[in-house]
């Protein structure tokens, strides 16, 4: 098949009805030769637009005089590079569940299923393809375990929020490391079936986790479970400032213990690493929570890419899923000097507007906000938002209890020069960066759900197994 | 120079101060070989954020059934590609007069600057350097001729601003091929000094054409001045829905018709191609400017790219100066439907908000809007627009009348999924391709600057001439 007209199919299937994969894999494979790939590692930085891209990198060198691993990796002319089309089956603008499916299963879904098509029926995800051919395979990340971004790998599911019984489907699937958050669908007291399902994984044979120290000691080779917080881990930046929080390992450190434990397997392994936090940062329009916390996947792309370095026999794969709100720093006298006021952040915003409610005065907010982030909130921008704190609800995503995220977000915008474009994920194309034995297969554009097969194909695995 | 060291002297060299040229050029041309290019089309989407050049593309399949010629490139593996920091001296968001001199010059400037360093100095613009070294030059653009992106190849200037000195310096330096808006530059009329411009290009020897038709016909060896319309040309999708408008160019007539001049020369030539537009859609939040803008220039893109094919000496240059307001198609259930309702715009927000006046009925304006882009208005929407009305300035650089533009943005969003973070600039990084020879001197990640050398030894032209 030639290219064109290749291309002139992907057209006409541009809403998700994907192309028959073998013919897809013949116009990418068909004459091409390349080393096979052992083990793949795939990071995705969730909800990363290209601003957080590089605004993260413009902070890296105005905070720590070097680049950020992700732009190192283009000027060291290591990696391939593509813009990937990220749509899902029934959107331009895809969720993390539909973009992980495509991904993971080969074939674009619906938003908000896993793995699951219109029809009812399901693709195998890709770790059970990899599981199968004798491959180690794990999931870390900083988001519940239990996640859209790991389930896409992982399991089929009609809904991402069935997150109680993805737990359920990670204990069959005895996958080799799953670390993350999501105490609450693990956890007795959390369930609502009250089931206890960290003894069902330990009477199972798996290790579990619960912390930093647990982790890392980790030295057998038992399957693992970790689970280190409710919800999310902490954002990078709060974590970091809260001595409380040094038990919890990071995204590089839980990136570090898998690979070790997965690459004891001689037939390879297969790691997906999500900075998960980077999409509630980027919907939440926290910019210190954002960037940090892209610095933090940042950390984890450097260990990958350390150890693939040396491995040799290593793809790894860095992207994100979806743009996210699209921030920027925008123009004006004072931008660089407002934007370097980020180096000085304690704290995020959802940790100054989580420590306030409805009796908090507007004094104490605005010691609050000069003590985390170092700048004036006025005392009438402080009464503004504690109007917010009278009547909180408990429902919504990605914000239960309705904190005021984007009024504080323009105020802020003020003193750091970052601005939003939205709430909500955007359908922008996105970067993506390949190293090691298969980026060869990479094209300069591609559409997310063709990784399915490249990702089979540089590992030599039989497609459709 | 190992690379690693460059990348380091780069480091501290970010906000501004050059490397010496003759450094960077060792490093990055040392022991490579190319083919020469002979010519080189050097094309600008001013304001280009990568959500622009995606919903463009994505527009393009929804309306047209393909894709963008900028992205069919990537489908067809014909470029290379690059990230771009596009600073200035001064700021790490450039504007378009510092952005256009670190290509022209090779040396970033201030904002606002053309060429003139901060000590005075001045940077010899790229054109001149071509034109001394033989080649045939020029620029055409749907802005004024003068306007900073085109000035910014070929003259010096401590403000970009002064458009009718620079008007003026155009007919000392007698370029090839000049093309776009700003009559008030050259008409007797308009300037402040009352000197006829135009008169002075043509006892000068050049062309001058003031229309389509004119400068279709141009058929002879003199430089050509071509000035089109007050400011810059109308918005694409406003034009080709007006008869009125048909006499003026597109920028694709303007590309075709330059390379058709420029290369009668044996020696080559080079040509900066703008879509100047581009970035005003992005200052006033008007996504169907921007979208049929970007479209626009996309068919120069093609029109420089099939020269390109079949010549086989010229290097084509694909890129933006700096992002701007980093739209995006955000989600939500209704993103794909909503987007579509572009396709159906005839109007762009311009011409609907600078048709109304304080006198203007509600009514009428949901009128006018249902016309131009088949969504309703309420009632009080209409109320609170008209409102803006009541007082109106003349000041300002892109909205000189305060138009309504973000309120009206905002409305907008509901019914087309387009969200805006700005009214202004960003620093994002930004996407840029080359095609032809001398695209291998590309590296994965370059800062803007360094385009001023790659497009001298692309051509072999002596440096710093």
């Amino acid at each position: 098949m030639k290219r064109k007209d290749f291309f002139k199919t992907s057209s006409l299937a541009f809403l998700g009805t994907a192309l028959t994969p073998s013919i897809s894999a013949n116009s990418r494979t068909g004459k091409r030769s390349f080393q096979t790939a052992k083990n793949i590692i795939f990071l995705v930085s969730d909800g990363m637009s290209n601003g957080t891209l590089s605004m993260a990198d413009l902070l890296m060198q105005r905070q720590y005089g070097k680049r950020s691993t992700w732009l190192t990796l283009y000027d060291e002319h290591l990696v391939s590079r593509a813009l990937m089309d990220t749509a899902s089956a029934n959107s331009f603008v895809t969720d993390s569940a539909a973009a992980s499916s495509s991904w993971g299963g080969g074939i674009r879904v619906n938003n908000g299923a896993l793995n699951v098509n219109a029809d009812g029926s399901e693709n195998k995800p890709i770790l059970q393809k990899f599981k199968d051919a004798g491959k180690s395979v794990g999931c870390v990340t900083t988001v519940p375990i239990t996640h859209a971004t790991p389930a896409g790998f992982c399991v089929t599911s009609k809904k991402r929020d069935d997150q109680s019984e993805i737990a359920l489907k990670y204990l069959s699937l005895r996958f080799d490391v799953m670390m993350g958050g999501g105490l609450e669908y693990f956890s007795k007291e959390k369930r609502s079936d009250r089931q206890d399902v960290f003894k069902l994984f330990k009477d199972s044979g798996f290790a579990v986790v619960r912390d930093k120290k647990a982790m890392l000691e980790l030295d057998h080779n038992k399957p693992v479970l970790g689970v280190f917080h409710e919800a999310g881990l902490p954002f990078a930046l709060d974590a970091a400032h809260q001595p409380e929080k040094s038990n919890l390992p990071t995204l590089a450190e839980m990136t570090g213990k898998a690979i070790s434990i997965l690459s004891r397997n001689q037939k390879g392994f297969v790691l997906q690493v999500e900075g998960g936090k980077v999409d509630w940062a980027a919907h939440a329009n926290d910019c210190g929570a954002l960037l940090y916390d892209q610095l933090a996947f940042d950390e984890a792309v450097k260990v990958a890419f350390d150890f693939a370095q040396k491995d040799k026999e290593t793809l790894v794969v860095i992207t994100t899923d979806h743009g996210n709100a699209n921030p920027g720093l925008f123009y004006g006298s004072k931008a660089n000097s407002n934007f370097d006021t980020i180096i000085k952040h304690r704290f995020t915003n959802e940790w100054i507007l989580n420590g306030v409610n409805s009796q908090t005065s507007a004094t104490l907010l605005r010691d609050r906000v000069m003590e985390a982030q170092g700048w004036i909130l006025t005392d009438e921008e402080a009464r503004e938002l504690l109007a917010y704190y009278v009547h909180l609800s408990d429902e919504g995503l990605y914000n239960p209890r309705h904190l005021p995220f984007k009024r504080f977000a323009q105020l802020q915008e003020k003193h750091t020069s970052v601005g939003w474009g939205s709430m909500d994920h955007s359908g922008d194309y996105v970067e993506l960066a390949m190293y090691g034995p298969g980026r060869e297969l990479l094209q300069p554009f591609i559409k997310n759900y063709e990784l399915h097969q490249l990702m089979l194909d540089a590992t030599a695995i039989k497609h459709y197994s």
